[in-house]
C-alpha cells in the first residue's frame, strides 16, 4: 500500500481525555477515532490489527475443535427473562423496542441465545462434547467507558460455549479452552498470567480463571506469591486465616499467643477435639478483658478520624458495614485496616446483588447515622458476617450505634454472637501466601483480556437444555463459557508494546510487516530503489507500506515510529552505494544492507519472528 | 471435519412460514435458525458460507483499491439529525437510549458516520480519491421481515463510500466499484443483471445501478428489452411517450392519429416550432368532442367496477389519486390501465416523502369519498400531475368529485389545465422499449443484491465535508455509496442453486469442498478407505467433511444432497475392488474412481472449477 493513499490521519497531540498509553497512541497514530463515549471507529490500520488478532483467536479456537457460528446481537427479552438476567443485569444491558413494541436487548454476552439454540437442536449424548464460538460485536452500556479500547460500550469479543453431559467432560472442555487461551496469549506476545478468579455461585477449585495482561493502567488487581505459583485476582484471593492475621497482629504489638489461640476457633477446627479446649482458653482470655464500655468520639466517623483522634493503630478497630443483599439487610464486620470484599460476601450469602445500604436503612438498623455502626445494640436483628480477622481479635473498638459514640473492650463472641465467621475481606500486599505459607503476596495491576468459566447447569437448567444418555435418561447439559476481549486485547498489547515515540507491533499482528521509506521522493535514485523494493517485497507476499509522500524526512520517520510497523527500510543517501538502512522498530540499532539482499533478509527476519520463543 | 461432531441439525420438514426455497433449504439443512422475526443465527456451515462470500467481496474491494475500516453500529442521533434523516427514516430505524438518556440509532447504513469521519480527517485534495468499505451487521426494523435471509432486520452488509473532488473523479470511483461488483457476482456464480435504478434527487444518466439476481421469489421487478441491452428496475424504467402509448391506444381501438398528435404536445417538444401546430390540431380535435357530462355511476368506486358496469376498456378511464408529498396535497392522473409510480412522482416534485392521502384529506380536496376523485371541480386547488398517457387521451371518463358520479367526454387541456405532464406511471410488460423502440419490454422477478449510487454532495454538504484544492479553495466532497447484501447474497445464490433435494453450492463458497461418505461405518474396509481419503485430502489442504455417523445409507445420502457440498465421494461395496463412487452434486452422473487416484482427480476438479467461464 502507498502511504499517500492510506487513510491514516496522525495527531501531534493525544486528546486531553486519553489517559492510557494505548488510548493516546492508537488515537495519535490514526488507528481509531471515537464516535461517542466508548464507541469507536477502526481506521484501516486499526482494523488490520484487529483482524490479525481475530485470525489468531480463530485459528486456536478451530485447533481446539470449537466450531464457529454467529448468533444475533438483537436478543428477544423473553430469552433473558427465562434465565432471570433481564431484571438483574441493570443499566449495562442496552434495551430497545421494535416497531411492534417487543422488547429486545443488545447482546452483552450470549449464554441465553446459545443455550436456547443447543436446547432446540441437540438432543442426544452422541452430539456432545460440543464447543461453539463466535467473534462478534458486543454491547455493554458501561457506567464509565474509558481508556480507549480498554472499556468500551461497543466492542469485539470472542465468546465460546461448551456443552458436556458430565463433570469429567466439562473438565476436559475447560482444559482445552484453557490451553487454547495460553497459546493465543503467547502468539500475541503478551506478558500475562492466568489467575484464579471468582466463580460466584459455582465455587469449586479451578472453576474459573482470568487471563490478565500485566499493565499499570489495568483496573484489575492480580495477587501473586513471591515463592509459589499462586495467582488470583483480588476478588478471589483467599485471606490466610492463621499466619497472616497473626503476623499482622504481632506487627501491631498485640499479644501474639492470645491471638493465635483465638485463631484456632475458626470454622475448620470447629469440629475438632482441640476446639473445645481453644474455646475454653479463649473464654478465659476474654474474661480477663474489661467490660465493653461506651465512650464519646465526637466527629470521628471514619477509621482515619479514630486513628487520629485516639492515637491508635487501624488494627484496633472493628468496622461494621451495613449491606443489602437481595433485599435482606446484613452487617459485615472487618478489621479497621481491612476492606470488605463484596464478592466474597455475596458468594457467602448466595446472593445475586449486593450493595451498601443507603443512609435511611443505616439509621433504621443502627439508630445512628453512618459512621457509628457496631455489632452491639443494633436496633434491628440482622445477620452479622464476621471476618476471620475480627473473630481473631482479643478485643476491639466498634461503633456504639449512637451518634458520636464508640464502644471499647469489645470482645467478639463475648459481646456479640458471631453468626458467620468467614473470609469477607480483600487480602493485603505483604500478607503470607494462603497456599505455600512461605511466600508473601504481591499486587500487580492488570487488564482482564480473557475469562474461562465453568457455568455448570446454571443456564441449561433455567432454559431446559437437556440431552438423553445411552439409557434414555435426561441430563441437563454442563456448560462452560470462554470469553476473549478482542478489541481490548489490541489495547492491552499496545500497553505492553510501545515507547514514548509510538507503537511497536509484534510481527504477528502488525498492520504491515515492512515500512519502506524513501528519504527524498524527489531524489530519483532513492525513489527508484524504494519503488523496486516495494514491488519486490509485494511480489514475495510480504505486506509492505511505502511512504511515497513528499514530506520532510523528520516527519516521515516520526510517523513511522508512531505507526509501529516492526521493520523499517530507509532509502537514503547510501542508496548511491547500493545500500539501504535496516531498522527494527523494537531496537535502536541501524544496519546498512545491500539492496539486492533485502528480500532474502526480510524472509529470514520473518522466519525468525515466526519461531519466537513465546510460540 | 467429522460429521458426528458438526453442529448441523437437519429438519425433515421446512417450517410452515418458509415460503422461499432458500429459506426452506437453509433451515432444513441446518445452516440457519431464527431467534426472532427477521433475526437469524448462523450455524457452523451457514457461517462458513457467509465467510466465503465475505472473502470474495473483500478481495474484490481490496483489488479495486478500497480500504477496509469499521464504523460503530451504535450511531449518535445527532449525526442523523445533521443529515436530516433522523426524522425522515421512519420506524425502520431502530432507536435506543443509553443510560444517560442520549439517543442512538442502530446503523441501517453509514453515510453519516463515514462522512463525519472523512470531514474530520481528510482536508486536502492530496488525500482523494479515497474509497473505504466495511463488512458489518446492519439493522433495519422491516415492517414485514420474510423469506429467511432475503429480508431481515439484522443482516450482514458490505457498504463502501467513495470521496472525490470532482465529477470526473466520482465517475472513475463509481466505475471502479461497478466493475468490482460485476467480478463479485461472477465469482459467486450468480445469474444477475446490472439494472438502471432510481437515483432519486440525484438524477442523471447512469447515476445508480442495482445488481439484481434473477429469482422468482424476488420482490423487485426488472424490466429488460427483447432486442437491446436495456435493463432497469420498474421504479426507474421509463415509459415510452410515443410508440408505446400509441400502440396501446391502437390496441384499444382509439383513433391512432388523434392519439399520436396529442402525444406530440409532450414536454420535449414544447419549445419546438411544431408544438403550436400540434396544439392547434389538438384543439380542433378536442372541439369536435362533446361537452364533458356528469352521469350516475352508483357503487362504481374502482376501475374494475367501472369496466364491469359500463362495459368499457380500462384505457377509457382517467384515474385520479390524491397524494401528500412533503405536506403538500397533489393529484396524480394516470390512465385506467396504468399504475402510479410513486418514485417518479416523488422525484418530479423533489419531495422526500410521498404517501397516498388519507380519507379525510380526500374528502376535503374532492368533496367526495375515495373512488370519485377527478380533475374537474375539485374543492381545493391542488397541483395536477398528468401522466403523458392521460395527456395523450382525446377524451376519457374521470371521477366527478361527487359520490356515485363520474364525468364523460373529459378532454385533458380543454376541461382541466395540465399543470405538469410527465412520466408518472409504471411501464407495462409488452410496451415498446423506450431506448431502441424496436424491442418489447419484458418483466422479470429479481432480488436486489447490490446497489451502486452516486450520492454527489448530499451528505458532504449537510455535514460540511470539504477539501482544499491546490489553490486553497474549498470543495464539498463528491460521494458515491456502494452496498452489497452479504447475507442476502447467500439466499439469492441458493434461489439459483438448488433442486428439490437440497442445496447445490458453487465451489467458491461451499462450506466444504468434498463430502466423503462411507456407506457402512461398521464395514472395516469401507471405513478404512474413507478415513484414508479424509486424511489424505485434509493433508492436501482440501476442506472435507467425513460422514462418520452410524446411520443408514439412505439417511446419509439424503443429508448429503441437502447439505449441497459440491463433490461427494462414496466409499461403498466397490471399495473391495479399490474403487469409490464420484458424484458431483450438480450432476446426476456417478463415476467409479480408483482410491489411489482420488486426490489427483480432486485437485484437477478444483482447478477446473477455479477456471470456470464466469470468472
Amino acid at each position: 500500500m502507498r502511504q499517500s493513499q492510506l487513510l491514516s490521519p496522525t495527531l501531534r497531540q493525544a486528546p486531553a481525555d486519553a489517559e492510557a498509553a494505548s488510548h493516546q497512541l492508537l488515537m495519535r497514530a490514526g488507528y481509531i477515532r471515537p464516535l461517542a463515549a466508548g464507541v469507536y471507529s477502526y481506521l484501516p490500520m486499526g482494523w488490520k490489527v484487529l483482524r490479525h488478532i481475530e485470525r489468531i483467536v480463530r485459528e486456536e479456537m478451530d485447533r481446539a475443535g470449537a466450531q464457529e457460528l454467529h448468533l444475533p446481537a438483537m436478543l428477544p427479552a423473553e430469552l433473558w427473562k427465562e434465565s432471570g438476567r433481564y431484571d438483574v443485569y441493570g443499566p449495562e444491558l442496552i434495551r430497545l423496542h421494535d416497531r411492534h413494541g417487543r422488547e429486545f436487548a443488545l447482546g452483552p454476552t450470549h449464554e441465553e441465545a446459545v443455550t436456547a439454540l443447543i436446547r432446540d437442536e441437540v438432543k442426544s449424548y452422541k452430539r456432545v462434547p460440543l464447543t461453539v464460538y463466535q467473534i462478534q460485536t458486543k454491547y455493554r452500556d458501561e457506567r464509565r467507558p474509558r481508556f480507549g479500547l480498554l472499556r468500551c460500550r461497543e466492542f469485539v469479543m470472542k465468546d465460546a460455549y461448551s456443552f458436556d453431559i458430565d463433570a469429567a467432560g466439562l473438565d476436559a472442555s475447560y482444559r482445552s479452552m484453557f490451553e487454547a487461551y495460553h497459546r493465543i496469549m503467547q502468539r500475541l506476545g503478551l506478558c500475562y498470567r492466568a489467575v484464579e478468579a471468582d466463580a460466584g455461585a459455582m465455587g469449586g477449585e479451578g472453576a474459573t480463571h482470568e487471563f490478565t495482561a500485566l499493565a499499570d493502567v489495568g483496573e484489575d488487581t492480580v495477587v501473586t506469591c513471591t515463592e509459589c505459583g499462586y495467582a488470583a485476582n483480588l476478588e478471589r484471593a483467599e485471606a490466610g486465616r492463621g499466619a497472616s492475621t497473626a503476623s499482622d497482629a504481632v506487627g501491631n504489638g498485640v499479644d501474639g499467643d492470645a491471638q493465635a489461640a483465638r485463631v484456632e476457633t475458626d470454622e475448620n477446627l470447629a469440629e475438632d477435639q482441640t476446639s473445645k479446649l481453644a474455646d475454653a482458653q479463649a473464654y478465659k482470655l476474654a474474661s480477663a478483658i474489661a467490660q465493653a464500655e461506651r465512650f464519646l468520639t465526637p466527629d470521628m466517623k471514619t477509621i482515619k478520624d479514630l486513628v487520629a483522634g485516639l492515637k491508635l493503630d487501624e488494627t484496633a478497630f472493628i468496622k461494621t458495614l451495613i449491606y443489602i443483599a437481595d433485599g435482606e439487610t446484613v452487617a459485615v464486620l472487618v478489621r479497621g485496616d481491612h476492606e470488605v470484599n463484596e464478592i466474597k460476601v455475596k458468594n457467602a450469602l448466595g446472593a445475586d446483588v449486593i450493595e451498601l445500604a443507603d443512609e435511611e436503612t443505616v439509621v433504621q438498623v443502627t439508630g445512628a447515622p453512618t459512621g457509628f455502626a457496631g455489632p452491639i445494640g443494633l436496633k434491628q436483628k440482622v445477620k452479622l458476617l464476621v471476618d476471620y480477622a475480627v473473630a481473631a481479635l482479643s478485643e476491639g473498638i466498634a461503633g456504639a450505634n449512637e451518634e458520636d459514640y464508640h464502644v471499647k473492650h469489645v470482645v467478639p463472641g463475648r459481646d456479640f454472637a458471631i453468626d458467620a465467621a468467614g473470609d469477607y475481606r480483600n487480602v493485603m500486599e505483604g500478607e503470607s501466601c494462603p497456599y505455600c505459607g512461605g511466600g508473601r503476596l504481591q499486587f500487580h495491576r492488570g487488564i482482564e483480556v480473557g475469562h474461562v468459566f465453568k457455568l455448570g447447569t446454571k443456564y441449561s437448567a433455567a432454559l431446559g437444555a437437556t440431552v438423553l444418555d445411552p439409557n434414555g435418561r435426561e441430563h441437563p447439559l454442563l456448560m462452560g463459557c470462554y470469553g476473549i476481549g478482542v478489541s481490548r486485547l489490541m489495547a492491552a498489547i499496545v500497553e505492553q508494546h510501545h515507547d514514548e515515540r509510538g507503537l511497536i507491533w509484534p510481527q504477528a499482528i502488525a498492520p504491515f510487516q515492512v515500512h519502506v521509506i524513501p528519504v527524498a521522493v524527489k531524489d530519483e535514485k532513492q525513489m527508484q530503489a524504494a519503488e523496486q523494493l516495494y514491488a519486490e517485497l509485494q511480489r514475495a507476499g510480504v505486506s509492505v507500506l511505502l511512504d511515497d509522500r513528499d514530506e520532510r524526512v523528520g516527519v516521515k520517520l516520526a510517523d513511522a515510529d508512531l505507526f509501529g510497523i516492526p521493520l523499517r527500510i530507509v532509502c537514503g543517501k547510501s542508496v548511491a552505494d547500493g545500500m539501504v538502512e535496516w531498522k527494527e522498530r523494537a531496537s535502536s540499532e541501524v544496519k546498512l544492507v545491500a539492496i539486492g539482499e533485502c528480500l532474502e533478509k526480510v524472509r529470514q527476519w520473518e522466519q525468525l519472528s515466526l519461531c519466537s520463543p513465546v510460540w
